[in-house]
C-alpha cells in the first residue's frame, strides 16, 4: 500500500479512534517514507501508558524503531491534529521533510517554526479530526490541559 | 537535599556516567522543582530500550511521570550536554521556566529557541561533561549521529 497524504489522514484518523477506544487522547500519528512505506504508527499514549512524552508523533517515531539519520530525511509525517512544540522538535531533530496534519482548529501547533526551519507544511482541515478532539475535550478538559502542559 | 545548579549538573553527569556504563549515549537530565526538588531523573536510553526518543531530557520528564500542567511552570531542567531540537520542544511544549546545561562544546542545541519562547538558558560550561561526550564520539562515532537524526 502507497500512502498519499489523504490515506496518511485517514489512518492517522484511524490511530486516533483506537486511542479514544482505550480511553486516551484521540490522536493519531504515522511516519512514512518517501516512497510511500508506513515506517512508523501509533497514536497518544497518556493514559494508557501513564506516560508525559508519548504524544501521537512520538509514538509513531518510537514505533519506527531505531533508525540512521539518512531515513528520516524524505519522511513525511501524518498526524491528526497540529504538533505541539515538543513533536514539532522531534520531527525538525530528525529532519523530516514534510508535515501534513489533519486539522488545526482545536490547536495551532509548531506549524511556522516546521516552516522556518524548512519543513513542509500540509493542513488538510479534516472534519472527522476535529469532531474526535471537539467530542473529547468537551468530555476531558483537564485531562486535555494536562497532555498539553497547560494550567487549566 | 536542595539541588541547586552546580549539583543539577554533578547529578546529570552522574546520570551520563550511569549511561556510558550501560553501554549507552552518556547525556543525563533532572527535572527539578522550583523549591529545589528532584521531581524526575535519566539518562538517553537508545541503545539499552532501543528507543528513538528517550534523549535524557526525554527519560527525565518520563520518569517525573504525569504531572498538572502548573507543576512544570517554575521547574529546571538540568542536562550535561546542550538540548537538541526535540528536548527543546519538550521543555518549551511543558513552559519549564530554566533549562541548565553542562556544556555546549559538543553540540550547540536550541539555546536561542529557548530563550526567544522566555526560558532562561544557562551554560555551567562543565569539563568533566564535554570529557565524557568527547570518549563516546570518538569510541562510537556513528552510533553518535544516530542519536542525533544526523546523516553521517
Ligand atoms: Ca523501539
Ligand atoms: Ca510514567
Ligand atoms: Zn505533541
Ligand atoms: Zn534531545
Amino acid at each position: 500500500m502507497i500512502i498519499d497524504d489523504k490515506k496518511g489522514i485517514e489512518l492517522a484518523l484511524e490511530e486516533a479512534k483506537k486511542g479514544y477506544a482505550e480511553g486516551g487522547v484521540p490522536i493519531g500519528a504515522l511516519l512514512v517514507s518517501g516512497d510511500g512505506q508506513i515506517l512508523g504508527r501509533g497514536h497518544n499514549m497518556r493514559f494508557q501508558k501513564n506516560s508525559a512524552i508519548l504524544h501521537a508523533e512520538m509514538s509513531a517515531l518510537e514505533n519506527a524503531g531505531r533508525m540512521k539519520g539518512n531515513v528520516y530525511k524524505d519522511c513525511t509525517m501524518y498526524t491528526s491534529l497540529s504538533p505541539c512544540d515538543m513533536c514539532t522538535g522531534a520531527c525538525i531533530m530528525y529532519g523530516i521533510k514534510r508535515v501534513v496534519l489533519g486539522e488545526n482548529t482545536t490547536l495551532v501547533g509548531g506549524e511556522g517554526y516546521l516552516k522556518s526551519r524548512g519543513v513542509e507544511v500540509v493542513n488538510m482541515d479534516n472534519q472527522d479530526c476535529k469532531d474526535i478532539m471537539a467530542k473529547f475535550i468537551k468530555e476531558r478538559p483537564d485531562d486535555w490541559y494536562e497532555d498539553i502542559g497547560q494550567e487549566k
